[in-house]
């Protein structure tokens, strides 16, 4: 049973250690942070080139990365060290199998998700082996003919094998009989990596070993193709609830997947857990930190409770359909009270809430069309589905998010150059920023959305933003001036679209107390609470410091007390002003043709007054 | 190397299946919850009987419920599965160890404290097998001496051994070398289970495996006795804050440790965020609900501001240094927005915030001297630390925890019985209920502490509840009237001192709003919020169905809609207005003597009129 000195020749030689894609201090993160007992082995057989470790790596990975504890028995990596004394006898290659069986066990105990790739060419031996543990296990066939296996020949065994130089290799003189009922077959040779590891999340989810969240991280909740017909007809037979514009902008934003996992307007409980957590607890803490929710009157509530389904209407038309519904009290002053920290009713977004209904209406949405706004800027309005996409093909390997409601100066712009600077440093080779004006309802006095648009594309058409690595579109989000609590929510959106790294600087999503005019939040608290927030696992966040206008650089910089004469500080409203008078800002403060579009703007107010 | 047949039956009869004391809804529920990767081996080595599975399962279970990923490799378990093909031989022996040093590194890799419980006789032989894994691993030498473990000889190895039917007998007729440079060595022939895991628990915080909050759990801030002639001449040294009566409840409360790992009042990032997320974050999600904070005034800020330690002076005299102030803004519209999720200043402890200072001072404190308030009730305000013992004492094995501030009905008294009933039924032997009433600042209107004392020693005097397994005592925190913030509070609190079970009925915390005169809360909301709290690990919640009068049964029972014809609902209000005008209350809502004390308390109300 032990080695001969040979076969150890062989394997020092042809084994190469697998390097895991998780990182230990990734690991340490995240392990675990979605509750249940999950301890199962998924066992992957095939030949040898037929995909086992790549899509054991790749589901190891991802499970890590969504906070599910999993591990990786890699075939050549146990050879390395807890096998390393067998060789291929049939004694020895049973052997192999029943440790490796007995190792996936104890992990499947200790709660992880237990991934093992050996080729494994008889099923009889490992399921023998793994049964009657008490823990689910899957056998999973990643079935690749030979020819492609073959063909692939990562390691070059292949060649050995045919040459003679390894005898008994799996496949070539070595039977692999294909398992006769397999839990799932993986046919690597047609299939993406990513189709694969769907295909094997499926399984799970169906077997309820991680929570369905996991896997629909983006849902949308538009109705399918195929079953539209069916639903608009649906949705005429059913009682309706009148919404408003922001309504709609919040079901733009549940239908493209934003706010995923949730399936539609808040129910109670993820409202308390919002507000009391910032999180969604279910299946694991996700960041949301915001209620999303639909206010309706008394009147609608006594009316609807109790059906069914009831149909979502705009401006005369149905937009979605509301399933099992769920009518609880809109506690509005303790809302607002817990989502801004003020019931100032003053507050803009809190105005609106305290003038809407008294009830608020949880369920399931199914969006019967793609919310479109008509305002030449649709093509903007980018879901996370077609951001990712985007991302994809211009084969970006980190994504950046800004987000912004406001014009674009230097000082943003020397953030979003330093973190690309930065990127680069770490060594990401194709860092895609994500320029991401907020394009919802905002309060009367922020420039409107086309001419921050325009403003944006002048400052790109200058060369300060470099078009090539940039991605512009809208994010559909109504603002809600809730600092601290908000910022959460424009990070977590921007993650849910593919971004890993997100930018914040002072006071985001700020504003005056409307009765004291001082800042409404303290402006380094919106820094402060981002970094420390839960749920947030699949992206970086990237705090900055201030940056103000440099006097002697003539540029935006990065503020320094100390050479604090050096600096001036232009605040929005400096800036609205000397707009407004046509005046011009310092040489370096905006790109002139940015510049100009911002005076347009404030004139053509003029004119309208 | 292969077993031989006699040694199969050797190890089929003489090995025993270790249970884990860890179930795996608990590794679930808590796995990894404390962030950062902490993978590493521990080895445990020594004779046999000498106590090393009973450590090992004993941190097992302490990691796992302190929310780091640990599983124990046991010797006998391990021979049952993965080694069950190995024998004795000095071969075989060598490749059993072998083979769990692999299976333990595996372990440590994938983010798992690994702890090892093998006899391993040969120091050189596992430090081999681990050594080079870039991995930590701790070597723990279970020291008792031969006799000791020959007379506990739990499997009666030793006696098969001395008879001769086990040859090879490790420390009979086969060799133990103790370790040279161990790690640590456990005298398990002097020391207690608990002794001994406190000090592998000092090993792997001082190798920075466990962050240090995990072994003070309960950390008291009292100045040690050998310390405090110092402290306190160093106190007579210090710039003062002067604090309020409330002030010093806090003090107490942090003193005793019921806000554990606070170490004095918080910081701003503390006080963030528990604001934004209901738990302290630091070293994993623990569950703090309610900001525990020191307000000055702007004069004080700016004397003290910049100084490294402050003493805080309460009516003349030096109680407490508070070393490394740190300042910041009492944002007390936004505080109280968030703790109560209204600024209503009449809400009566919002209007004591309104009052008080606009900044806040963190700090670590050192209290000089046990807080008294000398009304005869000190011998009931017993700290975590005497409650933890008394449970001790009363060889309890399972705590549920009671908490409030009005007089016991027998309402109250039916959830306690209840949850007795329960827990005999799920096979505790001797549940020990810690009625715990609240002892801080409560509203004018509520009974104050020395009568509600007296009411509830009626109770237990009557037989309402059992004296025999109850325990008085009283809970020094203030009210704070802030209903599904507040309960998290008074549950967390009662679990770090050792409850493993926390009562949450009706609107707890709550009060009616001041303005409206509706519930501030909804009712149902504090237990909803209750059950899905983060942070609350090692304590699970018995939410409660309403309780009312059963007219038919003429005793407190269960409402259930269905007969609600049966039922009478007796308010607090009704309860004072029957006490106040000398009406007995229907037969069987409460214990006849403790209703006399109301009738006396409220009789005494109006004289003093």
């Amino acid at each position: 049973m032990l080695n001969t000195s040979n076969k150890t020749h062989f394997w020092s030689t042809n084994v190469v250690y697998q390097a895991h894609h998780v990182s230990r201090s990734k690991r340490g993160q995240v392990v675990g942070t979605r509750g249940g007992f999950r301890g199962c082995t998924i066992w992957l057989t095939g030949l040898s080139g037929a995909g086992k470790t790549t899509i054991s790596f790749a589901l190891e990975e991802y499970l890590v990365s969504h906070a599910i504890p999993c591990y990786s028995l890699d075939g050549d990596n146990i050879r390395h060290g807890l096998n390393k004394n067998l060789g291929f006898s049939a004694e020895d290659r049973e052997e192999n199998i029943r440790r490796i069986a007995e190792v996936a066990k104890l992990f499947a105990d200790a709660g992880l998700v237990c991934v093992t790739s050996f080729i494994s060419p008889f099923s009889k031996l490992h399921t023998k082996y793994l049964q009657n543990a008490g823990l689910p296990f899957f056998e999973v066939f990643i079935h690749a003919p030979l020819e492609v296996c073959e063909s692939r020949d990562v390691k070059g065994l292949y060649k050995k094998a045919r040459a003679g130089e390894i005898k008994g290799f799996t496949g070539i003189d070595s039977d692999y009989e294909r398992p006769e009922v397999p839990d799932l077959v993986l046919k690597t040779g047609e299939l993406s990596v990513n189709e694969c590891l769907h295909q094997v999340l499926e399984l799970l989810r169906d077997q309820n070993i991680v929570p369905s969240g996991i896997m629909e991280e983006l849902n949308e909740l538009f109705v399918p193709e195929n079953k539209l017909n069916l639903a608009v007809a649906n949705a005429h037979t059913l009682p309706t609830i009148s919404i408003t514009k922001l309504d709609l902008q919040w079901v733009q934003v549940l239908a493209e997947g934003w706010a995923s996992p949730l399936r539609g307007f808040m129910r109670e409980r993820e409202f308390l857990q919002v507000l009391h957590f910032g999180n969604l607890l279910d299946g694991g803490a996700i960041n949301l930190s915001v209620p999303i929710v639909l206010p309706v009157s008394t009147e609608t509530k006594q009316e609807l409770d109790g059906c069914a389904a009831v149909a979502l209407e705009y401006q005369g038309s149905r937009v979605a359909i509301l399933r099992n519904p769920e009518f609880y009290e809109h506690r509005k002053e303790e809302r607002c009270a817990r989502q801004w920290g003020t019931t100032c009713p003053q507050h803009p977004y809190i105005k609106m809430v305290m003038e809407g209904g008294d009830w608020l209406v949880g369920g399931d949405l199914e969006v019967l069309e793609r919310i479109k706004w008509s305002d030449g800027l649709d093509q903007y309005r980018l879901t996370p589905k077609e951001l990712k996409q985007k991302f994809k093909d211009m084969k970006a390997d980190a994504i950046f998010a800004f987000q912004l409601r406001n014009p674009v100066h230097n000082g943003h712009a020397l953030l979003m150059q330093d973190t690309k600077r930065r990127l680069l440093d770490r060594g990401y080779k194709n860092p895609v920023l994500l320029l991401h004006p907020l394009g919802g309802w905002t309060k009367d006095d922020d420039v409107p959305l086309d001419w921050r648009m325009k403003q944006h594309a002048a400052v790109l058409e200058e060369g300060i933003l470099d078009p090539a690595n940039t991605i512009v579109a809208i994010f559909p989000s109504p603002m809600m001036y809730a600092g601290p609590t908000e910022v959460q929510w424009h990070c977590r959106a921007r993650m849910i679209a593919g971004a890993n790294f997100y930018i914040v600087g002072r006071d985001p999503a700020g504003m005056p107390h409307p009765e004291t005019k001082q800042d409404l939040y303290d402006p380094t608290h919106g820094g402060k609470v981002l970094t420390m927030a839960p749920g947030l696992t699949s992206v970086e966040i990237i705090p900055f410091r201030v940056a103000a206008y440099n006097k002697t650089k003539k540029a935006m910089d990065f503020y320094d007390k100390e050479r604090h004469a050096e600096f001036e500080f232009i605040s929005g409203t400096k800036m609205r002003n000397m707009a407004r008078s046509g005046e011009n800002p310092p040489d370096g403060f905006m790109a002139p043709k940015a510049w100009k579009v911002l005076v347009e703007y404030y004139t053509s107010l003029q004119k309208d007054k």
